[in-house]
Parts: C-alpha cells; sequence; structure tokens
C-alpha cells in the first residue's frame, strides 16, 4: 500500500492504517473542522513565516482523530516532522487517519504523516504502534529518534522511562501475576528491545528536549517522576491550563454528555431523574447539560467544597444509595473507581441507563455486573448493551463502563479541543524554542505562563463574536497589571 | 417472501416492507420503547379486558417508526384490527415495519399486522401503499375497507374524500401545469380507481366511522371540508389535546433539535449565535435546547404576543436580517413559508449551520439556493450538505431542509409520542365506542373532553415518579370543579 | 383639606386620602412608572386627539397605586371623567393616592381625580369608600352615577347587583352566623340606602353601559350571573387576555415572589429547598424565580397537566406531606383553600418560611395556626412574623398569609401591569365606544378580540428593543391569516 | 448611658453605638441570623469546651452588622475578649451595634462587648473609632493592647504599621494637596498619638500575634508588606479561602444584585437589556441573577479567558460602548476604575439604572457626571438619585457609585457571611493557637490550609440537607488523599 502524492512517498513501511480509501472523506471532515479550531489555525497565520518549530521531530501519542488532525498539520505546518499514534486502542476515527497519511495535496503540505493506529487495536497493536513512534529518519534516510514528545495519558513517555530505567538495571523483570495484562505486554517490548539494543531507549531519552502532556493522569504521573528525581527532560502539564481545564471539561463534557445518550438511547432526557456522581468540572458540565434539557439532577460527592457548590445552583446532594432506585440516568464524573456497584446496578428502575464519562471504566464494576448470578446481557447496537438481571429489570450500560462521550458520540468537539491543542502547540514552542535554556536544569514539570493561557483565550473570541474591553493604561496601573497582561495572580480560581 | 408466526401467515401480498430480516432488531427497540410509553401500556392495562375496539378495523397513515410500532401493538391489543402505511416517504424506520409485520410471537400477538413502508418510497410507491390500506380482508378473505380512520397529515382522508368527489362528479379532472407533481400522482391513482369501480370511494367512506388526526396541517383539512359541509365522518382534531401540542411541540423539539444538530455537525453549540426563526411551542423549545447547551439564542417572530413572550424569558428579538451575518446556527420553526431566503443565504458567516424544524421544506428557499450563480454543493454525509457560494463561503444545510430532527436524527422521543399516541387511542376508542351516536349527525370535528387529556397526563406521571395532590371535596367545591377533574375551563392557556 | 390647582377645586367631600403632602413625592414616583408603562402611554398617544372616552364617566375599584395612577392618567387623557377606590383594604399606596387627588398642575391634568382610598381602611371604611365610588357629579354638581365601572374583584359591581336584586325584592336579607364579616358589612350599607333610596341601584345599574374586570375572581362572579341571566350590563373579561393572564401572573409573580421573601427575610435563597404549590402561571413564575436564585424547587400539583409540565421542566413534584419536613421555603400558589394545615406547619424545619402568592388568606390556615396549643407569636417586623411552636421549632410567616407579594414588596412591577392596563383601556373604550350597538343586546361577558390583544402586545415592544419580523402577503396568505393579524387561533395557548 | 446586665456593666466610656434602644430588635434578628449561619454555630458547638480563643484579646474592624454580630459572639463564646469597629461609615446596622453592646443576657454571655459604631460617621468619628478599638482593658481596668487583629479592608491593620513607622522615623509627614482627604485625617490621628506617647503603636504593634484578612483590597496591602519586609506579624488572608472568595462573590452577589435593583426602583428586570461590566466571581453571580429574572445579559470584559467563559454561557460579550445605548439596566462588577465614564452616561437610554457592585465608587465617574453641564439631579429616594441630562434624558444612579447590594439591599445574606466568617474564626484559632510557633519567624502571608477550607464547606451542609458520600481507604489510595481529604490540589480551580 502506498500513500500518495508529493515529492515524498509514504509506503506501508512509514504507516499503518486502516483503509487509505476513506482519506478523502477524512479530508472533508478535517476541512470542516479547521473552522471550528480557530485557535489552531490563528497558530498557523501567527507562526508560520517564523517555522519556530523547524528541527523538532515531535512524537505524538493521542487519539487520533479529526481534531487531533488539525493540530498535527498545525505542528507541520509550524515546521515540525512528526510522527503520530493514538493513545487508546480505540479512539481512532479511521477517516482522520488515513487523510493525515495521505497529506491534503497542497503545496504546503503535498505528503502526509506517518501514522500509525486504528480503530481496535489490540494490546500488542498498540505498544508496537508507540513503538514505531520513536523511528524517525532522517535525510539519509536512517532511523533517529525524535527530540520531542507530545503525551497523552503518558504511554509515550512511560516507555521512555521504563526502558531507560530497565537498561540502567540490564534487565526487565519478569511479569508476575500482580501485573496487569497491559504491563505484561509492556514488559515483552522491553525485553526484545534490551536484546536489540541495550541502550536503546537511553539514547532516545537523551535526544528528547522535552515533552507536553495533556492528561490529569499522565501530569500526575509526571509529577511523580520529577518527585523522585526520576524524570529525564523537561515537562509542560498543558493539562492545568484553565483553557484547557476549566473548558475541555466543563463545555465538552456538556456538549457530549447529552450527545452520547442521545445516539444510544433516543431516550427523552427531559423529566427524567439524572443522577451525576461527582460534581468536578465534568460533573458540572453534565449537570448542566442534562438540566438543560429538563431532567431533575441529582449530584452525589465526597469533596464538601463541591457539594455545597452543587447545593448551591440548586442541586439535591445526597448519596447513591438513597437514589439508586428512582434513578433514569446514572453517569459517574469521578475520576475514581468503584463508584457503582454490581449491587447498586441490581438495584435500579427497570431501564436506568448507566454510563461513565469520567475516567477509566472502572468506575462502574462492569466486572462484578458481569458476575452477577443470574444476569444476561443483549447487545442492542454497538455500544449499547442490555443488562437483564434474574428478577426480570434491565439496566442499560453504555460503552461497557468506558467514556460514553467517546464510544457513542463523538467525543468533545472540535472548539474546545482548538483551546486544548493550542497549549499544546504553545508548550512545544516554548520548549522546543528555549531547549538551550533548559539544557543543563534540573527537569521539572511547569504549567504555560498564564499570558499564554490568555493568548490561547484570545484566540477563541472572534469566532463568537467577542469584543474585548481593552484597559487604559491608568486602570492597568490601578490593579497593578500590564496593560495586554496578564491580568489575574497563579491562584485565581476563575 | 412470508411473514410467519401465529395461526395467520402474512404473504406478501399483505404487507411490503424493505427487509423482513431487521425484524429482530426492530422487536428489541420496540421493547425498549414500551418502558418509555407509559400511556401506551397504561391503556393496554387499562382496555385490555373490555377489548374496546373489537370489530374496528383501523386504517392508520402515520410515520412507521419503533414508537409507533407501540401504537399499532396497543390497538391491536385493544382489538382493533389495523392495517398501516408511512405518512411520509422517508420517515420509515425498516426495521420497525419489519418487527411489525412479523409480530412478536407471543400469545397475544401471534400474527402480524399489514404493513405497506420503506425508506425511500417514490411518489407512485406511496400512493399505491396508500390505495392498499383500504384493502382489509373480512373473514371470508374477501376484501372490504376500513371503517376507522387513524391519520397524520390527512392523506388517507383525502384520498377517500377526493375519490368520492370524483365518483360523484363522474370524471377524475385532468392533471394541470399548477398541479403539483403530487397532485398528478394522486389523480392518476384516483382515474384508475374510477375505471375499475366508478363508486368504490364512495363505498369506502361511507363505511368509515370515524377519523382521529395528528397534526395541525391535516386539522386544518379537516376544518375546511366541515366548513364547506363536505366532510364524510366525525373527525377528532388530536392535535389541539394539551398532552399533545403543548407536548410534542415544547418537549419534543427541545430534545430533538439538538440532537439532530449534534449528530449531523458534531460542532459544539456553547458560545455559538443561534437564531431561531419563531417562537411558537417548537420555537420556545428550540431557544430552550440551545440556550442549555450555552448558545446565545436570538428569535424572529411575526406576532407581537410571542416577540414579547421570547423578550421576557431574556432573548433578543430581532429581524433575520440584522442577523444573518453573525449566526453560526439558524433554524426555521415557524410553518410557514419563504423563512429564509436563498439571498439570505448568501449573506451568512463561513459555515454557518442552517436547518429547519418548522414544517415542510419551503421554509428555508433550498430551490432557490440550487439556482444560486456559482454555488457548489458537496454531500459531507447523508443529510448534511455543504454549500459553497462563489465568494467561497459555505453553509452546512441539514437534510436539504427538511425537518432536520427527523433527517439528521431520529425524531421525537418514545415519552412525547406516547402522550400524543395516547391521545390517538382514546379519540379511536371515542369514535368507535359511540358510533352509534355519532350516525346520523352531522358530522363535525371536535376535541378530546379535558378529562381524557388529563387522563393522558396521569399516565405518564408514574414513569417520572411524580405524586399528585388530591383534592378534598372542600377544595374542589371551593374552585366549582368535580374532586376528579376536570380542572380547568376550556380557554385555560397551560 | 383642600386639593389645589387648575379649574375646578376639590375639597375634602370630594377624596379621602391619608396624607396630602404625600403627592410630591407620589407625582416623582407615577413620572418614573410611565416610562415604564409604555403601553399606558402608547395609547395616550394614539387616542388623544380622538377622546374616545368622552362622555364617560368610569368608576374604578382597583388598587391604588402608582401603576393604577398611571392608568386613571390614561383614562382622563382619553376623555373620561373618573372617580377611584382601592379594591384591598391594605393596597392603597398613600403617595400615589395623593398625588392622582392633586394632579400633576399640567395643562392636560390640571385638576385631579377624586379618590377614596388610604392603606389599613377597616371593613366598613372600605365599603363606605365603595358607595363614594358611585357619587359623580354632572356639570351643575348634582349626584349622578357612573356609566362605566372598571373593577378588580368585582366588589363595585357586586354593590350595584346585590343593591338591584335586594331592591327588587324589597328588603335586605338578615345578617345570619354563615355570613362573613365583610358580608354583614355590606348588608348594613344595603340596607342604609335601600332605607333612603328604594330605587338607589336600580337607577345605578340602568345607568352602567358595562364592565369591564381584572380577575379571575371578579370574572367567576360575572359568567355566573350571566348564566343565571341577572347580569345588568355587558362586560369584558380582561383577566383572560393572553397579554393580562400569560404576563402578570406569570412574569409578575418571577419578579415578586423574590423580591417579597428577600425584603422580609434577607434569607439567602441559593441552596434552599422550595416548594411552590400549585403549577399555573403564578407558579411557574415563582419556581422560575426561585431555581434563578439557585433554590431546589419542589412543586405540588393536583392537575396531571400542570404536573407533568413542572416535571418536564425538571422539578420534582410530590405531596405537601413528602416534604413538610424538608422545606426551607414554602409557597402557596393555588387560588384554593387548605393548602397548609396549621398541623404541617407544626411539621416544618425550624425557621421555615411561609408565605401565600396564590390569592386569600385562607391558602395557608393562619386561623388554625393561631390556635395550635402553646403557640406564641413574635412579629420582627411588619407583615414579618415569627410563630414558635411549644417545641420550640418557629416558622416565619410573611404577611399573615396573604399576598406576600403585595404585602411584603410591592407587587407586579409597572411593566407587566402596562400590559394588564393596557387592556383594560381598550376595553373601556370598547363598550364605551359601541354602547350604542350593544344596547338592547343580553348582557353578556366576552373577552377582547385577539387582535387588540395582538396590539397590547405590540405595544410593548419598542421598550425592549424588540424588532419585528413582517409577514409578506404570499406568507400570509399561506397560512391564512391578514398581514397584520390576527396571527393565530382562538384555542391558542401560547 | 449604662448598658446592663451581667457581671461586668459598660458604661458610655466602653462604647458608642446610635441607640441602645435599638438592642432588642437587633437581638431579634440575631437571633434569626444564628439559624442561617450554621459554620459559626457549628463552630461554637465544635471548640465552645475548649475555649481555643481564651486569652485572645481580638480587635475586630468589620462592617458591624446582624451578621458580625453573630461572628463577635463566637469569637467571645470560644473565649475571646473583643471589641469592635466598623470598616465603613455607612455600614453599621444600628440595631445589631445596640445588641452587642447589651449581650444577650444569657449566662453564657451576660455582658456586651464594647463597639464603637454607627450609621453615617465622619471621617474623624470614624479614625476616632478605630483608635479606640486598641484600648482593650486588663482586669486591673488598665489600657492593654490587642493580641490579635480582625480585619476587613486592612485599617486596624494600616494604623499600626503606620503609627510604628512614624514613630520610628519620629514624625508624621505634613499632609500634601495630593492626600487623599482622608489620609489627611489619619495623619491628624497620629500626630496625636506621637505627641502623647512616642512609642504608643510600636508597642501596640509587638503585641499583637497576628491579622486574618477579609478582603482582597486588605490581602493586597498585606502582600506588599510583606514583600517590603514591613509586616510586623503573621497575616492570614481568608479572602482567598475557596469557602470564601467563590462563594461570597459569587452566591452573595447573586442574591443581592437583584435585591437592591428591585428595592430601589422596582422596575422589572424581565426583559430588560442589562449590561454586566466584569465577568469575575462578583459579575458570574451578576449575570446569572439577572438572567434568572429574564433580562438579556450582556458582558464586558477585559480578560479573554473570563470572556471565553462568558460566551461560553450565551452571554453576547461586547464593549460598552456598543451597548451604551440600547441598555435598560449598567452594573459594574470590576473592581477598577473609570468604568462608565461621565461622557458614556450621557449617551444611555432615558431611565437607564446604573449601578455599581464592584469595589469603590470610582467604578462609575460619579463625579465628572456632576460636573456635566446642565446636568441636575433629583433624589427619588435614600441611595436612589434621578440625573436628568440637559438634553432632557435621565438615569437613575443607585448608591451614589456605592455598593449598590449594602446600599439599596442589606448585602450579603447571612448563609454567605458565615462561610467567610467560619474561615475568619478557625484563621483566629491557627494565628491565637499556634502563635508559639510563629514567634520567631519571619512574618508572612498565608492561607488557610485546604482542610480548614473543606471544614468550613462541611459545617454548612446539613443545613441544606445536603448528604455527603465518603471516600473508601481503596478509593482515597487510589486517587491518592486521606478518606477523610483535603481532596483536591492546590490549584484546583473548582
Amino acid at each position: 500500500m502506498t500513500a500518495s502524492t508529493g515529492t515524498r512517498v509514504l509506503t506501508d513501511g512509514d504507516f499503518r492504517v486502516a483503509d487509505l480509501s476513506l482519506a478523502g472523506f477524512g479530508r472533508k471532515e478535517i476541512s470542516l473542522a479547521e473552522h471550528e479550531m480557530p485557535g489552531l489555525m490563528a497558530l498557523r497565520a501567527e507562526y508560520g513565516d517564523e517555522q519556530p518549530l523547524a528541527g523538532a521531530r515531535v512524537a505524538g501519542s493521542l487519539h487520533m482523530t479529526v481534531q487531533t488532525a488539525v493540530l498535527i498539520e498545525t505542528l507541520t505546518a509550524l515546521g515540525a516532522d512528526v510522527r503520530w499514534v493514538s493513545c487508546n486502542i480505540f479512539s481512532t476515527q479511521d477517516h482522520a487517519a488515513a487523510a493525515i497519511v495521505v497529506g491534503d495535496g497542497t503545496a504546503e503540505r503535498p505528503t502526509g504523516v506517518p501514522v500509525y493506529a486504528w480503530k481496535g487495536e489490540s494490546l500488542e497493536d498498540y505498544w508496537w504502534c508507540t513503538q514505531r513512534l520513536f523511528e524517525f529518519r532522517d535525510e539519509s534516510g536512517a532511523v533517529v529518534g525524535p527530540n520531542m514528545l507530545l503525551d497523552d495519558g503518558g504511554d509515550a513517555t512511560l516507555l521512555v522511562h521504563l526502558g531507560t530505567r530497565f537498561e540502567a538495571e540490564g534487565a526487565v523483570p519478569d511479569t508476575t501475576e500482580a501485573d496487569s495484562e497491559e504491563y505484561g505486554v509492556i514488559l515483552d517490548v522491553l525485553r526484545g528491545t534490551l536484546a536489540a539494543d541495550a541502550g536503546y531507549w537511553t539514547g532516545v531519552g537523551q535526544g528528547i528536549k522535552g515533552v507536553t502532556e495533556e492528561t490529569t493522569t499522565g501530569v500526575m504521573r509526571l509529577y511523580e517522576l520529577a518527585r523522585d528525581g526520576r524524570l529525564l527532560f523537561p515537562a509542560i502539564n498543558v493539562n492545568d491550563s484553565v483553557t484547557k481545564s476549566k473548558f475541555d471539561n466543563l463545555y465538552g463534557c456538556r456538549h457530549s454528555l447529552i450527545d452520547g445518550i442521545n445516539r444510544a438511547t433516543d431516550v427523552m432526557i427531559g423529566g427524567k431523574v439524572a443522577v451525576v456522581c461527582g460534581y468536578g468540572d465534568v460533573g458540572k458540565g453534565c449537570a448542566e447539560s442534562l438540566r438543560g434539557q429538563g431532567a431533575r439532577v441529582i449530584v452525589t460527592e465526597i469533596d464538601p467544597i463541591n457539594a455545597l457548590q452543587a447545593a448551591m445552583h440548586g442541586y439535591e446532594v445526597t448519596t447513591l444509595d438513597e437514589v439508586i432506585g428512582k434513578a433514569d440516568i446514572i453517569i459517574t464524573a469521578t475520576g475514581n473507581r468503584d463508584i457503582i456497584s454490581a449491587e447498586q446496578l441490581g438495584q435500579t428502575k427497570h431501564q436506568a441507563i448507566v454510563g461513565n464519562i469520567g475516567h477509566f471504566d472502572n468506575e462502574i464494576d462492569v466486572a462484578g455486573l458481569a458476575r452477577t448470578p443470574g444476569i444476561t446481557r443483549t447487545t442492542i447496537k454497538p455500544q449499547v448493551d442490555e443488562w437483564r438481571f434474574a428478577d426480570g429489570h434491565t439496566i442499560i450500560l453504555l460503552s461497557e463502563g468506558r467514556l460514553l462521550n467517546l464510544g457513542n458520540a463523538t467525543g468533545h468537539p472540535s472548539f474546545v479541543m482548538s483551546a486544548s491543542f493550542s497549549n499544546q502547540v504553545l508548550a512545544q514552542i516554548e520548549l522546543w524554542g528555549n531547549r538551550a535554556a533548559y539544557e543543563g536544569q534540573e527537569p521539572t514539570v511547569t504549567v504555560l505562563p498564564k499570558k499564554l493561557d490568555e493568548h490561547v483565550a484570545r484566540l477563541h473570541l472572534d469566532a463568537l463574536g467577542v469584543k474585548l474591553t481593552e484597559l487604559s493604561k491608568v486602570q492597568a496601573d490601578y490593579i497593578g497589571v500590564p496593560v495586554e497582561g496578564p491580568f489575574k495572580s497563579e491562584h485565581y480560581r476563575y
């Protein structure tokens, strides 16, 4: 298989996607998404001439979707050489992957970008793909590692750090029963590389100037590495930019929660009793959208501050046990595990809809559900299962307990991803552009300066017709900020 | 092709659907929908023993969807013999049609119901199907007409009345240039029947005891017939039950508008400028759901009372010309024509989303759009077209200007259709049960008594966990109503 | 006491108000209110030259507030001779009454209007005032009855009809124990007039060309009179104009409920559990405003249709007994009696706030409360009482169970009263202008034609910056309405 | 004048309030407020036995309102000796001050607390009172300084620091023309003390173990002092507790903005165009409450992040110049100056309502307004002025541009102040209880640990019927927090 066009020819060895013939459809959707991603498009315009990523070889591990395609093409438009994998075995949109491999045939992007990703990878596939991420080629065609990472969840970062550690220790430990299936696969990969080249990952790690990380989970891993003095290169925590955490989580889920429920079930949300477990940014967005459709929303919370916020917004706040028998819709949005037990699932109303928009599929005890005596499962349609208990009542489980907005709808919409990804691009520019300054420093995890956070917001205003007021010098002095910002203290909560 | 099961065998001559093999999938969805249609299920429980529709041969012309399937099986559960066609060439859900033809294999519904409907009929198909609606068979297998009509939009009613009239006049008029294409097809059908049996429709009409009509449009036709003294049988206006017009239009569209936009475009609604043309019940539901997603909603109106209502709910109310250049989403919800002209479409923002949830596809001048010099059309996916103007800017047109909630999503959800269809069932029982009383009266159009309207509402309360307060005798006397209702005067507006 | 200015001098015999010295302050508030009553001001502009009420002697019985002052001066600006009383012993704003008596000193309104009203009348005062309403004077100074009534609650209408009946019967019946205190006062008044002039009320009634009635209660009395064939003159039901019932009740109470609670208690509404008894237009407005402040709203209802509406808007709907122990705020909005019993009041949370915005003070059993063993009452401030039960817990009762928006705040705001009162003015013009046509007809109760209802709405659009869209002729024909309206069928519910 | 009761007698020399006879009324309101301040009452219950403030002499400078009375009596219930002044010349509620001076006659609080505060102090009065704050008496009756400060705005802190500085410098500088009137008064005071006792403030400062500060402004001064190395004692920034800044500002203003507008103007908010300048926490609360009343809200912002938030909530965001001519209500909520210029005030709609809920009265250029040629001012009622421009149009200015929620209503409600004040109490306990540990450290400004912030929230849940979910040990470990909290990282934004 050969992916066409331009001066360079990608062959099958350069990529692995599901179906190249989807490229045209993918390109159409990318083209539409560009309009909805004004931040990225503005960065192309702002930095296109300057080429701040020239020389950067960016290895990206992040859901290979249409929105990510716009990110990838922004990175290349700014001068980067890019390779890509998805950070989740299910999240690749095959038409987007195909379009990225093929390129768009324009003078600017005549050739595509190597992608290794398809919807429904096995774990072995997944880590095989992730290995390929590190195999850039120089002009001579020789394999050379990346010099920048762009990560979502930290899997690419993990591989480099784990590989480096085992190479230092001289051996990959045996897989034990306590290890997860996936960790076993990772150890197998590392055994292979250790056998082939005992300094491979060490070399890769030394070549990397920095990583920018998208998620809470990945950021937590980075802080742990930094705390333990094992962080190999500087990192920027993109997750905690205001224009990421307060936008993506809140407004993204406000959009995609009800979209997922609607596509999955066609059930009227108005008038229903909907329980949202967790009132963080995700839960706030969920509650708002369910109320916006006329549901009666009840919240569960562990944190008294968030609980008080929910009460102040007029929601009933109580425990799941109190309402399990009267809820029509139950959504987990916590980032924690064991939120709904199998036993509680057995106590719901008939045909209660149960779904997760938090993080992993352990928010709902799906494994325990499957072990419930007398239970049967009927798949209504993909990602929508009816589980029938021995007493005859059923629940409708969405996406097998995985993220329903990704599984039953199309995840966050482009506009909100534009804000998140603009932070990614600015973070890449920061780390790559100032790599000399970072050199020789102890690697740490930092967030983008507030000024860049504000810049990202600013890039999205025109698209919404927002007109900003400008401070006069007198006013700026009065509140002690520059006329052009940043405007708030670091601890301001928005 | 033979549709199985039970004591009677439907053969191809008894039905015509797209694909019988979809019946299993259809049955699963019907089963889920039953839970969401508590009104219909309660009527089955309430009237199942009594069999109030025994002897009724109900000819139904109404979108052949999963929800309608639950209606059909409610009618048969109450004793009716039923035949069915869709009232729209696109609206049939093939899996629902298949399931109805096959039946569910239970003792109660061992055999299916004859259905003539599939998604994507031609106009000739459509009127051929509608003819079949009238061909019940008696126990001997002889063809016999229906004795009840259940109509949506009035096409079945129209055929009987038009046929009767032309038979009285002895001839079907020639088709003229002024006639629509569809009217030409109808005239062809009637020419055929006149040739075959010059008293066919007259006989059919004489056999019918009454019609129950679902929609504004159909009801308007009935009132015209009654006014002109041409109405052949009594009619009940189901559309104007409170539990139909204030529920279906308002809450149904609140649900399905954003569902349609989301499925069609995946575009974030939050932050966008959305114009809703018309602030009747449909427009009210649209505005509420768009605001619930964080859009800035602007309303256009012709009626000063509705305009004032919109202002009182905090919406900007202005003319389309004022906002055409800044709207991201434009929705027509008027029941009128020419709401957005082709010229206005040429003045939108780039990638403005344009759709209709009002009634016909003439709310948006799609024909004029297609005639615009230099315009090109790209189909993004079914029911989603990008039209590019000569100046390069584009609009995203949903469902070719037809109802976007049907075309891009799945129409109204089951719960709200349960309210509408419960009115249909009660209206059928009223007309059939009291056919002797209606006999000999001048046929008129009436609405269901308020007590039945309240009854329909009551049937939907338990499902939502609503506990009703009961009037004491003293209280009932104090406000001059019976303890058990009806509670309001006829002109109460809810 | 003499009220100044102009060509005519009002002396104490011409009026009776609390304190003339408040006139200046009243005039300032009237002047501000005029801006907020664009409907009335537009009617002055529209009809000022024409003087359609020339010759009319309008006797008005309606809360003597600042807003009513603008109504009164609109009636005089249109040519009427006017006298006024309040229709409630507590509702007079003394500064408004004073200003009306004095006039504004302009050429247009050099002299004042006779008013008999002050805040805190006794029942005897009240009916003495109402008697004065009928004592216009002709140019010679002789007493002459009114020829038009403008009524709110129907007390003026009642006096004429009761007086006429007793004169026909030749006697006023004895007061019995079953009669209310107030009815006893009325009978006393009528005994006095019967003794003085046995044909007094009969003559007054014969002189009256029509009445326009503001409220549900008054309208109900009128329909009963008409049904019994006892209605003495034609009546227009102003209450059921859309721009009255759907505006005044809904938007007025949305405004004034929380205003009353805030002024009375200063208690934070956000986060509280608030029960609204009744989900008619008043209850809808209450629920919306409480939710808008962040309260968790629970609704009680008797009517299944309204109950379903409440559920569809996301409110919990249950019985008062279920929530009496957890509500922080309990509001009656029913128009019925015995909504909260004394026993239930004994079961509330400590310091629960209890108030009524429905109609009379019998919605809450205040009498029963006062009889509760061991209860004590502490007045926190006027219209705010803390009642302490024997168990030590207390409730905060607003306005002694009377309308809290009038008692604890200032009632409906001017804008919404402008809509109601514009209907009053148009109704007066209709009955007076067409008095010849009504003559000789059986008196009936009618509502204003929809076109006038729409006209009232139209008069309020400019003030809110609303731009209306105009129908084209083609569009108007398409939906079968005139280009300029009316736009809706009679049974349209808005 | 003598304030009664208990073992100790306060005489006039011990206090100075407007009218002791208001004490009974004040006590009633304090008693009601206690129920609405569950955080403070819970702290009394939690710490009453322990007496953690025993030995503390707390000098408090904070609006002397009913809510503050509950704070004062909480401090005394925890063992503190307390003196009090108001931090604003207008904000004292005289009945609250009187009640505090008198005490409540119970065994726990037999005697009152010295207060120097009344509504409407002059600047000289104000700083005279503030001097009295520092004059505690020991058991022998000798004057002794406080050992703790509780400050709001930092005036008490300022006096100590300025006095100490001038004593170190040996002189108080001359008052210059550039100094504000108020600064001149302060210098006069300090000249007096310097003359009387050249080491007075130095001694006072040395005796103080810490200060807890309520507001943004006061906190900013503290950070400046700490930065410059001049901070005399440790400080806790109460303002930036989540349960203060996100509650008081957001929910407090959501409540009190419309309360202020309503009491001032009685104008219907529904349907109006309302501009909110600033979309921080205060602006967010304002916008929400205005929309909750049916206004169309438009936002102005300088910060692109906040602007994007406003857009995402569906508000139009533009500049004031764009909307100055169409707004009915304009509210400043910025914390900055010159938000509305006098020129802009000249361009409003007739009778536009203009008010400030931000910080000082320089948000609106009232001084410039007064200098406008041809302008006249009419006071409608206290705190409500109509300013008429030469062209005849007017604006309604609330509270002369000062905080309208304090001037036209009663400020923040008790419940939200309970959260703020609970933080104050915990901060006092922290500084006093650990005074030994702070001793010898460089004084700094800190915030309360998150665990205490969560504790404050927790104390308010029962009152609202909130039931919190508890983490299991497994869950707590999974997200890396203790079972009992704190639950969030320091940079979490809520």
